[in-house]
Parts: C-alpha cells; structure tokens; sequence
C-alpha cells in the first residue's frame, strides 16, 4: 500500500457497495478510506478521534444535533471527537474520511450498518 | 477553525506565495494544508511522520533517492516518514499536504525556504 501513488477517482471504480469505507492510503496510524453513501445513516459518535469528511462527488449533509453541515464538492469538514452526527445523502455521494486506524464507521454504536475495518482496495 | 466547512479551490485565492502552506484544517494533532509549488524544492526528510501530498490541480514530481513518483490532478502519495524527498513542478501546481502539527516544510532543514508553522488561512 506505502510507496504507490493513488488515483482517488479510480479507487471508486473498485466498489460499489455504500457505507462501506475502504481503505486507499495509510499515513501513520491514520487512514484514508474512501465511501459511497446514499440515504440516510445512523446517529453515531467516535469517542477517540476527530474525523474528516472530504466530498469527491455530489452533495452530502452531515446533520450534527444543534445545526446541518451541507458540502458540495470539494467542500471539506471536520466532526469533532465525541460529536454526534448522522451523514445523510439525497443521491449517491462519494466521500473521502480521513480518521485513526480502528475506527468504526458506527462509531460507539454495533449493528447492521457496521462495517469491517481494514478493506483496503 | 472547527466547526466550519470548508472549500479547498476557494482556500486557494487566499495567497500567492510558492512552498509556504497554510493550515485550513485540523483533525487531532494533525494539520491540513494547501500550498502553491513551482520550481523544484529541497531534498528532506520529516523524522518524525508520514506526509501525504494530494495534487488539487497541475502536476507535481516528487523525487525519491530511488525513483519519480509523477501525480496528476486527483493523485496521492504517502512519503514514509524519514524518506528523502524532493518535491518539484514545471508550472505552478496546487496541493495538499496532511502531516502532524508541528512538521516543518524543509524538514531536518532550515533555510530560507523554511516557512512558518500555523498560517491559518
């Protein structure tokens, strides 16, 4: 994975499945996953990690419990640790998160919409 | 800082100065910045991180001791930490760079293309 360049808009070609992060780059114990997201995901919140949110394609709303974040693309925003929020997509949006190495898509919640870490493409 | 979007082409308008990135995100301890290359850098080293250079617009040739890593518009690359490196582009040429707060642009150098820590912009 170290030592190759990434093509970020090529990596979307390896999958369709959505939210469901994959991993294309690694810098130290952070990844760089990338997401293809449409409806509605769950209230979550990451106790241990501030996590970026950068969109590639489309619009995304990041509904935080006092106010909603719209980004369009290359639009950018960070959720602070412990913040609760819920992503959410009208259409098909394609994402890049930038957060530590372990970190669950669900956050401190387990369920259906929980995705397995590490799947690097 | 927090708490805002933003819009990475727009951060852009906000200075004119070749090799000195500006901080426009902070997740942990980590920086966000964007910077305007032109010409060819120094050879260096951060000892202390990975560096990742994301290519926003243009081309950028970062030599290693051992190869060329050539990115278009949309590509990425992980510089291991301690790797020498030599960052270069023929025209001007937007980019990003994620780090830990604190990695100096000329590395274990400093020279007059040292530039200063924490210009948010």
């Amino acid at each position: 994975m170290k030592n190759k360049k990434v093509n970020i808009n090529n990596k979307f070609r390896n999958f369709t499945d959505l939210w469901s992060p994959k991993v294309i780059a690694e810098m130290n114990n952070y990844q760089f996953k990338l997401a293809k997201v449409k409806g509605s995901f769950i209230w979550h919140s990451h106790d241990e990690t501030d996590e970026v949110f950068i969109v590639m394609d489309g619009t995304l709303d990041i509904h935080l419990r006092d106010k909603k974040i719209h980004l369009q693309k290359g639009e950018m925003y960070v959720v602070p640790q412990g913040v609760e929020h819920k992503p959410e997509a009208e259409k098909e949006c394609k994402i890049m998160l930038i957060e530590q190495k372990g970190t669950v898509n669900t956050g401190d919640l387990s369920n259906n919409l929980t995705s397995p870490n590490d799947i690097y493409i």
